[in-house]
């Protein structure tokens, strides 16, 4: 497994290769990482570790953001090269942002201004240096692949973008690199957000319909200080007023002073 | 010659091809284009025929815009292929935009808000498609090229962005669609702008340094309503207060309803 610091290097390699599967991440690997690169197995793969100051709108949060480059290197089996830039090969002067109107600024931009935009600008950057043929994006991340989904139609990007599941720990918790962070009390408290989201579903399932009712059932069940629940049409994000053929529960909450985000969709 | 209309048959001619390089344009070609298209002959060549709407700030200088394809197409020689989509093929639901700060707002930018958001999202958008080399750009649109070559470098596109001179009519008006739209009175009064360009030029080069003093020399020469004239450092576009090494002066003018545009380097 090659490990490149630079553009040029990662250029010279890409030219011999016809086809090429990216997984972009920010390092602080768990195994929802380890899954997109197997499902992204069936071509070369190339994973990304760079953690993107432009889509840290809470400059503590970025400071606080789990690093060991080191660690994550010895996880990643059957990659062909990893490529870990220092910010200034990726930032640059960087005058020129990429922005997705309107999916950048629902739900999680309300809560966060400027990070999808950070994310789309990045992102696309990477796309240019690594020129993929197949991205794997996890759904923990729903409105980012969404934001990915459309930024590469608009743009016309040469690029199948795919969508993996959450991976989840036995208690339910969504993998996240942010849940090193939190406390063995804050991570069995962190259990009630998929328990609520869980719940949410199978009542969706069984046919209720009233958005008000199933945001209830999860605000009975979260014990975590909710900062939103929402039900959206998954494909605009847009919030509905009863539950429809493609309808998705997305929340945040914080725990332990750390953000958290996850989603379930509530639909069979 | 092939003409594409479609992403699909571009990509799918695109494969077999190693280097490519692209001139984009929105028709009405003349002999500007024509010479950008013969310096790019070292390599095969893709040209674009596109009206941009999103670069019209002018809803009324966009379909005033000079259009005939079939005219255009008669005047190609050597080239690999043509693209000429229909807008729906690059517009799509277009919810992303690339900005580059600061640049799309300087000199043309105060008189045309949004023209620059406009050219750099949908010149990442044919980059994507055409997915070239080499991309040649003419110096009469100066501010354009300079926004290009810094969005290539901040979202890191692999294309070497070549610049080639202005070509100008005998009377030293530079080539432009736009004038065709101009009257024969127009076009000799038109003239006085690079009369006015030149003989700045020619002071700067004897060493003449104030910016006023240069300034009142094209205002002086030209007859036309002059929108701004302005010297700038060529690499910020930021307004100089004194001539340095590389000054270059822009002038945007109207003629007949028609705004015109030029510049000159006011260096050896």
């Amino acid at each position: 497994m090659k490990v490149y610091k630079t553009i040029k290097e990662v250029k010279s390699y890409r030219a011999n290769l016809k086809d090429l599967a990216f997984v972009p991440t920010m390092g602080a690997l768990h195994t929802g990482h380890l899954s997109l690169i197997e499902l992204a197995k069936e071509k070369p793969v190339a994973v990304s570790i760079f953690v993107n100051p432009l889509q840290f709108n809470d400059k503590s949060d970025f400071e606080k953001y789990p690093r060991d480059v080191e660690r994550d290197l010895k996880k990643l089996q059957g990659v062909d090269f990893v490529f870990v830039p220092e910010p200034e090969e990726i930032l640059g002067e960087r005058l020129t942002k990429v922005s997705v109107a309107d999916i950048s600024t629902k739900l999680e931009g309300k809560f966060r201004p400027g990070h999808f935009d950070g994310v789309s600008t990045i992102v696309a950057t990477l796309f240019n240096i690594i020129e993929p043929t197949d991205v794997w994006f996890g759904e923990k991340d729903f409105q980012q692949v969404v934001l990915i989904e459309q930024m590469v139609r608009d743009l016309k990007f040469n690029i199948n973008i795919h969508r993996a599941p959450i991976v989840r720990e036995a208690s339910g918790l969504a993998l996240s690199s942010r849940n090193e962070r939190l406390s063995d009390n804050g991570k069995s408290e962190a259990a009630s957000i998929s328990k609520g989201l869980f719940k949410m579903r199978e009542a969706a399932l069984k046919g209720e319909k009233n958005i008000e009712k199933l945001k209830q059932i999860y605000r009975d069940l979260c014990t975590l200080e909710i900062e939103y629940i929402e039900v959206v049409d998954e494909l605009t994000l847009d919030p509905i007023t009863s539950v429809a053929s493609k309808s998705r529960a997305l929340t945040a909450v914080w725990c332990d002073g750390v953000r958290l985000i996850d989603n379930v969709s509530l639909y069979a």
